[in-house]
């Protein structure tokens, strides 16, 4: 975890344990992460989050998901929709995504994030080699066609304000370590791109 | 995790997976829970969490310690000490706290959590069983006497406003459910009495 950046008042020292980081992940037997699904409401971020974190289960790994829906019933609550609510929204899910990866566990956040400064200020708090943005490149129509939560229909209805994509922007990265076509790929295709990209980068042990 | 609060807005799924929280503990060979260290500054709260922390890694746990002034670099970096800032604090931690309970972590939680209805919303978040309230109960004086960090000298100086048990109040627990004096009491027989209180609640194994 990044720890260089300064509180908003007052000198705080940092509390080193004895125990860091890479004894957390010799216990574990793996690399702390974030995996960070960014994309569209309805390209398949919690879909893509849930079937990674089940391969994963079954070879042994600790990985929690970060759901962004399921913060916004706790550390999120306070939030709305509104560009600062998004910003302050992703950066909370960021910092919690970088005490996990500092924990030695496989974090896969799933939420819209939809502005690339944000994420880029997520990737600092990680740290980049274990940050790995992965953009599910879904075009609006398909998205807006599987509507699994019925929103897009209330937001072209004009019954929803401030939704990523109709009345509010999202802003592809520009470079992503990973991009998904859930429109072409499916679900077993597309975690086994990530779990590769984690081998790649030494995360988890080469096949 | 208790996800039976409303978000502020907007009508959110929660997303339930596959796996949950028993799989994780079962992978782990632990239970998830969260230890909650309350007193004041220089009562010994980082002291105890890091050696909680050595204590049960070396029997080959997973614990991970929440630092309230680590915390405040990065989650909190917003945050300042007014009450209404020292609560949001407290709630967040405890958000977090919950989501590494969640996780399958022993989550160690050292901050000073002035305020009791703060502290009870935590163990609300994190569920009751799983919460243990550690009151750290030293005297005033011998806080003042440690003053590890050279802050009570400086509140006392007139230098630093709001400063718990200076200038801003610390509300004990009423029933907190583990009392540690470490102005009595050794750090070592301290970490013994919450591992005694982690078997008895079968968080661990009894001996």
């Amino acid at each position: 975890m990044n720890v260089d950046r300064a509180p908003a008042t007052r000198s705080i020292v940092f509390h080193e344990g004895r125990l860091g980081r890479p004894e957390r992940e010799r216990l574990l037997g793996q690399q702390g992460c974030a995996v960070w699904l960014t994309g569209l409401s309805g390209s398949g971020k919690s879909t893509i989050a849930r079937a990674l974190e089940a391969v994963l289960y079954d070879e042994g790994r600790l990985v929690y998901v970060l759901d962004g829906d399921n913060l916004r019933h706790g550390l999120n609550a306070d939030l709305g929709f509104s560009p600062a609510d998004r910003r302050e929204n992703v950066r909370r899910t960021g910092e919690v995504a970088a005490l996990f990866a500092d924990a030695g566990v496989i974090a896969v956040a799933a939420l819209i994030s939809p502005f690339a400064s944000d994420r880029e200020q997520v990737r600092r708090a990680v740290g980049a080699p274990n940050f790995i943005e992965v953009y599910l490149d879904v075009p609006l129509a398909v998205c807006e066609e599987r509507d699994p939560k019925g929103m897009y229909r209330k937001a072209r209805a004009g019954l929803m304000a401030e939704f990523t994509g109709i009345s509010s922007p999202y802003e592809p990265p520009a470079s992503p370590d990973l991009v998904l076509r859930t429109a072409e790929a499916g679900v077993e295709e597309c975690v086994q791109s990530i779990r590769r990209e984690l081998q790649k980068r030494g995360i988890l042990p080469a096949p």
